[in-house]
């Protein structure tokens, strides 16, 4: 693709020699001859000088001897051109003979299904939905068109799967939410969970994320939101649209996040704690009381990251300012 | 099923008429005409006024015009009343023709055995024994009676489950220890884990839970404990009667549990430590002593709650209390 | 095996009777008649007088009633003694018929590959091979001779393992890194990430624990490195030769380790922190700034091992310095 075109597919203004051919798409430390790269913020500017590659998008016109495209959102641009020059692979189309499908299942038109898949019964599959090998799905499941279930996966019986869902490896939805409760001689009593999980279009989960359906009702996780690798949510929680849950977060029972959430690496929400809308939590926090929304806290339990800052600044001066107020006792001592 | 069948189900005394159609029970904030309900404990009471279920379970006579039962416990009896009403489906019976079986295996009756199950040589499977779709199951393991292993699960070999086991998709029983010691020039040198895991009757674990085989002799989960998503339990750990582990728990190597043992979510436990018997971790706490039994500790390292409780009140305060301590130490400099 | 042969194949020094009859191995709490044993460090010198072992293998001489093989490195010798009496069982040899093999794959010879494993198109399989039951190999990657991989695991396309890698059940390599980008109305566009995942000869991955393929270029896990069940390796990580990350350690993206670090349980590393050679991070702690070569850190963030200690130590006394300054403010107060 030479440059030109790159810029009129990405809407973007060319600066510079429109006919370069551009081979391959890169991140600035590594872009070479042919590449096309970005700059997302200008701290990545001085990476410039000893990048060789052919082209640069950018926010603004910058000194450069490389051809640039400048676009609204460079980051956004990159991002399209990767999909543009590597696009996924397709799954190779058809049933496999090893596949094992239940009774009354409804499978779309385009659809994909690997060695060793087992589809229970009542099952509805849309279409250009692709099941990676091995993967396992309950009775009375649906999956919207064009999902991508990779190898492993396991559905618990009515779970619903949106539009262009992704499910990564060793994810596990629907299983029993963790209830409980004692019997007359304190052994733990197991409360069915009679609910399900629903999972809204463009949600996409991580490795061996676990999301359990709901003790009544449902489980939710609604729609755009991406959660990573090793992810805990439990039963009837709702996780609001386009939120961001990173790796090893754990939400306990009955959480509700509003959309646009970001729970960084390690987090855990206690149980019935509610998340206003666009809250961050920063990594290795935990939260277990609500938080109004736009806020950014930190520290568990959680305080503003402003406060949290301050504190994590003092407490390394604690152990001398303990010996510091005995001092102070002991002059005020000899002076009374 | 009429209520007054329903009491004498509980074996609850009714106060109303037994004559009402009870079609579902839900939870009180969603129960609707032809549902029972209960209450839990009090604060749940207002919720009885927008409620228009058409029973209600409870410990002691309320100010309702809702028919009510009263039981001891109400919410083990409505746990008993959503087994009755919506009972965990049963699996097809027989053993599918893809089933993979080794060699001396002896197999119970009434067993259902799905797609794709891969069964090692000298396995021993209980009567009643579920294993759904690609279930693997290691050479010399046993598996009790009535034991339900969801899809994909994998037990290493000699692993044995008492009977009534449930575990979840994704979880590894019996992997290999995390054992290394160093070799002549700084390579990790495995020590071959020989030993095996034991998980007695009535244990449930969640999905993508581990538990690691013993160096020798046995990891043990002992009888009715309970286990949530993404725990780790690790070589030669005991696991006490009846304890409850909260996702994303983390138990190091040879910890020892007591019985009744409550770790919440988050929860870390160093290796060597002994937890008594009824300790409880709260939340995201950190154990690296031991716990003495009945004891509630909070925070890394754990002290009891209640301190704990002071010690996250005052954190916030410690930058400003630096401050005024300076400003002390000046005050009294200026008087000496 | 006669002690004098042990002591032989360990090259050890042996002193008492060469001609005893070793029939197992055993640690010192659990050894018996027939067994060999070793003393690791002195504090377990008091159980070798309950031990009823018939040998003792110990870095010096020491006064005991057992023949004794002195070697310079106990532990190791013991675990050399281990893999001796109980190797690790060989798996069935040859190509079970359920194997599903895609096109242009090329299998080493003497290689295992069990019920329901599924190979992508291009896949090179080294020499002595083992794949367990469901394992899922997608297109492209490389597996080195003498690997093994448990029930459950899979690898996403191009990822590429050295000779002797060992990944327990439910171990996914190479899935997504998590990483997206924000559209014009504020939705998460998914950033197709074009890398892959090399690991290197003699790493050990534990069950469930999942490292995500680079955006562009390489997530690399280097040679002999071990790591635990449930961690988390994001995209474009570098981990370093002979390291140790134990259970539940999350690593986010482009983080880098030198060699021999080691990190302890439920540690957590920010994307972009290098950790230099052998780096300790004890238990729950969790950098988001660079350490040094040679450091151990505890905390979060983390500070220096013995400042950690004393802030711990101090933290339980800040609730009464909080009112012991308010006296003396007092005082000085009513002094002034």
């Amino acid at each position: 693709m030479i440059l030109r075109e790159i810029a009129s597919l990405i809407s973007g203004a060319l600066e510079g020699d429109g006919s370069i051919e551009i081979s391959g798409v890169q991140g600035i430390k590594d872009a070479g001859e042919g590449d096309i790269t970005f700059i997302g913020s200008n701290k990545y500017l001085n990476y410039l000088h000893d990048c060789s590659a052919s082209a640069v998008i950018t926010a603004e016109r910058i000194e450069t001897s490389l051809s640039q495209i400048i676009v609204a959102q460079p980051e956004l641009a990159f991002a399209r051109l990767i999909s543009e020059f590597y696009p996924e692979p397709l799954a190779k189309p058809g049933i496999h003979s090893s596949v094992v499908v239940g009774e009354n299942v409804k499978l779309g038109d385009n659809i994909s299904l690997a060695a060793g898949v087992s589809i229970g019964d009542g099952v509805v599959i849309g279409d250009g939905v692709v099941l990676h090998a091995n993967v396992v799905v309950g009775n009375n499941c649906i999956i919207g068109d064009h999902s991508i279930l990779h190898p492993n996966v396991t559905l618990y019986r009515n779970s619903q799967l949106g539009q262009r869902v992704i499910l990564h490896s060793g994810v596990v939805i629907g299983a029993d939410g963790f209830g409980y409760t004692v019997d007359e001689v304190g052994r733990h009593f197991k409360i069915n969970q009679v609910g399900r999980v629903v999972i809204e279009d463009y949600v996409e989960i991580g490795a061996n994320s676990c999301v359990d359906r709901a003790a009544f009702n449902t489980t939710l996780i609604k729609e755009g939101t991406k959660i990573d690798n090793l992810v805990q949510v439990a039963h009837n929680c709702t996780v609001g649209e386009h939120s961001i849950l990173v790796s090893q977060v754990g939400l306990a029972g009955s959480v509700k996040l509003g959309h646009h959430v970001v729970l960084a690496g390690q987090v855990g929400v206690g149980d019935h704690v509610t998340l206003g809308d666009q809250v961050t939590l920063t990594a290795r926090s935990g939260a277990f009381r609500d938080v109004e929304s736009n806020a950014v806290v930190s520290g568990f339990p959680v305080v503003p990251n402003t406060q949290w800052k301050r504190e994590i600044a003092s407490l390394p001066k604690l152990p001398d300012l303990i010996k510091q107020v005995r001092k102070l006792e002991a002059r005020l001592d000899a002076m009374e």
